[in-house]
């Protein structure tokens, strides 16, 4: 029986304590919140697993294999991961693609200090399409990799539309654009990411706000939105509680031989998820098991998904998997 | 730079030899096949790789750190993976799915006894397919597995009606059914195989062969097209080389939560390819790379691509991977 923990309890901690409760192999030990004192007091249910504050970990050393680092945001997790990891083995879902070679440095550092084993960057994406990319490119001669996302909530982009002033309440859409997925399959060259994507914005905004204005901003906010195909439909925030209050999500990877070259191939991983905090509560939870087995074989260190043969994802021995999968 | 040899000069090695010489990392040094004496003669621009007879194997020992065995056949392959894993570190695509346990035992006894390691069962399926069966299973919550082949041209069942009486010539493509095929993606019971697949055989037929008697023959031949839908075309042996030359493949593996439970998850890998033989080669050089890899670090014994980290397929270092496709 494997021993967790949980460490953040936002929508995808919440959501891997889910998982766990039907996960026959592991077990929930802690959940680790800033809101411990009020949780305990308003989720009775949870009785059975404690909720204990963050800077209290020292003392429950020993009380579990892995903790499941739920920070929601990719500005916590780089420092909280590494300091996590110099005292126990750790599973995050790091995803700012660009920062992860620096993050997986200062983890692999603490992990090897520690003697501990991390999976950092878990997920779908980074994570499962990191694979495909990976075997994409190993595999197709001169591979064309394209990545969408979408449909589905992009919860970056809802939070920046929330800053803006005169926003109540928002929630982003993320649509892969038909046009350059299309082209992806042909092998043409790899469209830039403004016009794989369009941003289909559900914005509720403050009695009298300026809606041209508002308008304005966030078509041409900085990095989110400016140089993207952006459709915003303002609506109440009773509408938008009511009707956009789950957070599904997908995309895909297309590798593809480039357009011209004989013989053409055509590999594509694809997801649709109802329940993006779900579908990566079961890659994290999966991925723990991993980090638990390659621990309890002597290994330390830092490690993503790239590093980890399959088959220790899975509750079942190499010998059934080959019987039922292979 | 990885020294390969190619075991078998079929499709598949003639495809394997044509990748290798674009591959930068690796270095083709020996074909074993045995007509290797008539193709000493009919391919001279082939003279800087010697063919080689396979009984001769033992005296080239040390000259290369790979064979990959293309014996075309599952009926071969048990057979000479077996006995050539006791001397060299190989890799192979046997494919008949449940005979898989017992050929890797078999492989996993001889590169024991051997110091070797061996990659038993690697390809587009069993092999990426097997992945993503593997990794389904593991992640999704009670995930429905099915797996579609086609469309494209299935050599086992094109051999299966060159055998029968009458028939000069034949090309069977498998077809998924579109309805089984959506079925799946909505998470229903998984559809038995004859109805997941319709066959289309084109076949150039003797002639004064009895049409409807070869027909009914093909419709009825057990393991093969009984139970299937089975739609038959005749045609000349010329326009059959002339029409249906190329040997396409692909399929996919959809994975889903079953229907009527929620969240709903849909993850499919799915491939076309327009070579299967080409395809698959770069699968089997990958695994090749791969093999060698875990042999030098001291491993030995048999593996599938369920235990390989997906890093160690690709010529790139684990730094560069995790900065461009994580």
């Amino acid at each position: 029986m494997i021993r967790a923990a949980v460490y953040g309890y936002g929508n995808l901690g919440r959501a891997v304590c889910q998982l766990l409760g039907s996960t026959p192999d592991m077990r929930l030990e802690a959940i680790y919140t800033r809101r411990a004192a009020q949780l305990q007091r308003s989720e009775p249910q949870r009785t059975a697993v404690p909720f204990l504050d963050p800077e209290a970990l020292d003392p429950q050393k020993d009380a579990f294999d892995i903790l499941i680092n739920c920070g929601g945001s990719a500005k916590e997790l780089p420092r909280t991961t590494a300091a996590l990891a110099g005292h126990f083995c750790v599973v995050d879902s790091f995803d700012d693609h660009p920062a992860i070679p620096e993050h997986f440095a200062a983890v692999d550092t603490a992990a090897r200090a520690g003697k501990t084993l991390c999976i950092v960057s878990a997920g779908w994406d980074p994570g499962l399409f990191s694979l495909a990319r990976i075997l994409g490119a190993a595999i197709v001669p001169h591979a064309r990799l394209s990545t969408f996302w979408g449909p589905g909530v992009s919860q970056g982009h809802s939070d920046a539309l929330r800053h803006l002033p005169g926003v109540v309440d928002a929630r982003q859409y993320t649509l892969p654009d038909q046009t350059a997925l299309e082209q992806a399959q042909q092998g043409q060259p790899v469209a830039r990411e403004t016009a794989r994507h369009r941003r289909l914005c559900y914005v509720a905004a403050e009695p009298g706000t300026d809606l041209p204005s508002l308008e304005n901003a966030i078509r041409t906010l900085p990095h989110y939105f400016a140089g993207y195909e952006t459709e915003i439909r303002f609506l109440s925030p009773e509408q938008l509680r009511a009707e956009h209050g789950t957070l599904p999500h997908g995309g895909r990877v297309v590798c593809s031989t480039p357009a011209g070259t004989t013989p053409t191939h055509l590999l594509e991983l694809q997801l649709a998820t109802a329940s993006n905090p779900m579908f990566t509560a079961g890659i994290l939870i999966a991925c723990a098991r991993a980090a638990v087995r390659l621990h309890r074989t002597g290994e330390c260190g830092c490690r993503t998904m790239a590093d980890i043969p399959p088959a220790i994802y899975s509750p079942e021995d190499p010998a059934s998997l080959r019987a039922k999968y292979l």
